[in-house]
């Protein structure tokens, strides 16, 4: 290779400077980095049509300082109130704090604070200490109709926590993050809503040093932002972890809550099995802060065996076959694996450029056996369980995918997957620097439907000209799966994406696809909710929200689509 | 053995006459039997002390024929209506059909039947031919004030579909029992309310016959009711089947559901996993006709691999023993058995007498090996699943029985509760003939709690002289069970049964079960709804019940406790 192929872009490698846009709309640690690697580099020149000379400098970096022109709302006596009940220390006003802890992790959102532009600041940031500390601001804002926004590890991809009509962002997650109960005969950990993924799983896994507990448990919960999401996020936003296909999701996850609503408040049984009427531990799962405060939750705790992982990859010939062979997989009735994700050909390709396979000697080897680029498909996955359980479930899916026409690719691919599992968001900062906008969507669908939705989808992002478009499956149940859409595009004009993602909703919609698999719904998906639940469903959401919270305090401005008036 | 000593009652071995009190009451088949065997008849004697004197003569058999005091209170017009809606040959106002499609099968109802007391019978019975059917009444009905109480296949033991108010018992089970689609991709079936568990696991059984399908498959839903209970009785009441630790109870095998509700139709989806809010599907579960009448349901389906089952009985020295045994096999992350049955060492006894293994060579042995009577505990079960699967389970079940304590006494009990798994509740009419009185209640509650439980309510049942109280748990989950009290006592005087059953249902209350695990709340438990689920949980039940019902006509008079005046 000459010296000039050997070019690399600058990457940022320093920690944003502090009261930056940049720290605000920066994933994950400040001083944690992840960049493309050299052949993901050179398939985004290939494809974006970019030469080295467009990755020379970076664009709207978003190191000045923030600055919101939106003045405070609330009066003087509000806020005094909000510190007469919290304490001074728990109620920020400055500009940083109220464009923090509004902000959230979308595309939209990182695009507009590179450009210094700041929508919907909250008016004040108040850290609750425990919950009579949330009930007392709900009862408050609810007679001042102030409006309330819970906030917890702020990673939401839907306007989740956004202020859209300012008001108090509630930061759950600096005060009320303790445990509250462990207890070992149950399995099962009673915590307040705003503790993080590390800490929950940390705690768990070290369970006999810090609760003297007889094993190790793990919460089973791995979302890609698991290490800055909180567990009332994953309750609130009904989130999927990387190994829902054994753990299930977070719905199935949580045995009960305690909420703080304009209503009042309330907790909901631990029976694990009840037939006294609807379950209203469920109803007020995915509510998304619309109808009260998350103020604990009870979760059910699994064994922590590691020792028992098996880690296994295949590589399909076909889409059709890796989705033959995974929907006979979730209905064989031998166990599921935990990690359980196919790509379609083109991520595929990607990804075996970014795991180091593709141009290797191996890579020669497998295209020889038939396996083609842009045809071939990978499958990586791993068990949980106990030990004879774990291996009864590899034993099947080698079964299965020999039987689809699939070629081992050992354990290495899943290995390498499982090492960058939480890092691969910090690339988006890298790509947009350089105007390279990357974001994704996602979807449930029933087996039935898999293929259309996938076609459809990928059609229209396709059509766009020097569009990647990669889609996997990842949480996976006997009636169907989810399909994950990631685009990346050279763009970076607001409303060009905007109206590129809306496209993108659309096409989802259209073809069958639920408006959001795990992801939530947001303030962004909002607009899409009349359409896809149809006017009597949308109903009941609305008559909760009407009985829990009459005077829109809670996350208004969109949330779920609940009010927002009907479609036409 | 003496001639005196081999006294049979004369059991009833006679259908009952058509249209008498006792055709409508006797459980199953008019012409199906099973009678108390020998060492069960000398426990009740014992036990009740009771002679074979006692057991000469049948009491209050009901073979008189019903009759009706109650006028029916709705106009001849709005009786045309009906007919004019449905047909003429689908409309009664017959005595016998009015008291029939009212009657479930409550201890309470089946003594007052035996005494000819008939109360709040149905003004009119109508059998809807299709959902069409359904709009027409239930807007109807909405306009002109009818109470409506949809019927299926008339096993509620907690007056569900009981007629409160008159109106119009609505029998889903005549027409409404089609398969609307099967879906072999999916693994789903989508079927009308009204068919019956054997007709739906027969159909799935056979499916490739039936539907041109690659395979055989189950609705994996059991009920002790199996035969007489219907799909949408199952979805209605939160039922679990007897091998819901498998399976899931039938709230985790509804995949979606259609409604028609005084406020509209709809159809919930049927995504495996969303992320939109909460889901109007799991919302509507255990609404018990409160909300609108269930209209179809689309299940999920699982393969029907019986070669591969096996089966398993073991003794525990004590309860303690059997529990803590369940508990590790519920957490254990080796995979669920199906059937999972622990019974306490007085269900022992009498079980060990049914199966006939008391007093036998084997019982010697077994005793002298320190399984003592009043101690010991039987265990029996089975699985299901993949065959590698379903021998893991197997295999650490053993090894976890083994290290509590417990004995292997083969799959030979187990079998023979297989054999009798439906038919126990036809011993029913014979206890009733000769004064004796036999119920149950049950109750969902967490590991933690379980002895407390237990203790409690035996101790206050046995407080009672001559009472027989034999206790199980029989659907397992990680987190808890179930605990099912059957009690007996020599009892025919209704106000003193009622007064019984309600100081059960107290001390259930108080010592923290729920007030139901999977018998649903009917009209019968709703009393003690408030108490148990708390002023802020009913209050969101009785939101959803305005919203989709504003002037009451689903299923009113009680149901769920949702038109009950608030407890002081």
């Amino acid at each position: 290779m000459s010296k000039k192929e050997l070019f690399t872009p600058a990457w940022t490698e320093e920690a944003p400077r502090k009261g930056t846009y940049r720290s605000i709309f920066k994933w994950g640690d400040p001083a944690g980095f992840k960049h493309p690697n050299r052949r993901f580099y050179a398939l985004m020149k290939d494809v974006f049509q970019m030469t080295d000379a467009d990755f020379a400098q970076r664009q709207e970096e978003g190191n000045e300082t923030v600055r919101s022109e939106q003045p405070i709302q609330l009066s003087d006596e509000q806020i005094r109130t909000f510190r007469e009940m919290v304490g001074e220390e728990n109620v920020e006003t400055d500009d940083y704090a109220r464009v923090r802890y509004t902000a959230g992790k979308t595309m939209e959102e990182a695009m507009k604070l590179r450009k210094g532009i700041v929508e919907n600041p909250a008016d004040v940031v108040v850290h609750p200490r425990n919950k009579e500390d949330v009930q007392r601001i709900v009862a408050y804002c609810g007679e001042q109709r102030i409006p309330i926004y819970p906030y917890g590890g702020g990673s939401s991809v839907t306007f989740g926590f956004h202020c859209t009509q300012g008001g108090v962002s509630l930061v759950m997650s600096t005060h009320m993050n303790r445990v509250v109960e462990f207890n070992e005969t149950n399995q099962t950990i009673t915590v307040e809503p705003g503790i993080l993924g590390p800490a929950y799983e940390e705690m768990l896994n070290n369970a006999p040093q810090v609760f003297k507990a007889k094993r190790k448990y793990t919460g089973g919960h791995f979302p890609q932002s698991f290490e800055y999401s909180s567990v009332g996020g994953w309750i609130s936003a009904l989130g999927s972890g990387q190994q829902s296909s054994y753990y299930g999701d977070m719905y199935d996850i949580v045995l009960s809550q305690e909420y703080v609503t304009p209503a009042g408040s309330f907790r909901t049984f631990d029976y694990p099995g009840t037939a006294t009427g609807p379950k209203v531990n469920d109803i007020m799962k995915g509510s998304e802060g619309a109808y009260g405060v998350l103020v604990g939750a009870t979760l059910k705790l699994f064994r922590f065996m590691p020792e028992n992982r098996q880690r296994f990859s295949y590589l399909f010939p076909t889409w059709e076959a890796a989705v033959d062979a995974a929907r006979e997989i979730s209905q064989g009735e031998f166990g599921m694996p935990a990690v359980f994700r196919i790509s379609d050909p083109e991520e595929t390709d990607v990804g075996l450029k970014l795991y180091g396979i593709e141009g290797t000697v191996l890579d020669k080897f497998i295209r020889l056996r038939g396996y083609k680029p842009m045809e071939r498909c990978l499958y990586i996955g791993s068990t949980e369980g106990e030990k004879g359980f774990s291996k009864n479930v590899a034993k099947n899916v080698r079964r299965v995918c020999k039987a689809y026409g699939a070629m081992s690719l050992t354990g290495y691919p899943a290995r390498r997957w499982e090492h960058g599992r939480y890092t691969d968001p910090y690339m988006r900062e890298d790509l947009n620097d350089y105007g390279i906008m990357i974001d994704t969507l996602e979807s449930g669908v029933t087996w039935d439907n898999l293929h259309h939705l996938h076609q459809g989808v990928r059609k229209f992002i396709k059509a766009r000209p020097r569009t990647v478009c990669m889609t996997h499956a990842s949480h996976f149940y006997p009636q169907g799966t989810n399909l994950y859409f990631i685009f990346l595009a050279r763009m970076n004009d607001v409303e060009e994406y905007m109206a590129f993602q809306a496209d993108i909703i659309d096409q989802i919609e259209k073809h069958g696809g639920s408006l959001s698999h795990h992801h939530g719904v947001g303030k962004m998906l909002a607009p899409w909710m009349e359409k896809h639940l149809g006017p009597m469903q949308m109903d009941v959401l609305r008559a909760l929200k009407r009985h829990f919270d009459p005077h829109n305090v809670m996350n208004p401005g969109g949330t779920l689509g609940l009010d927002l008036p009907p479609n036409p």
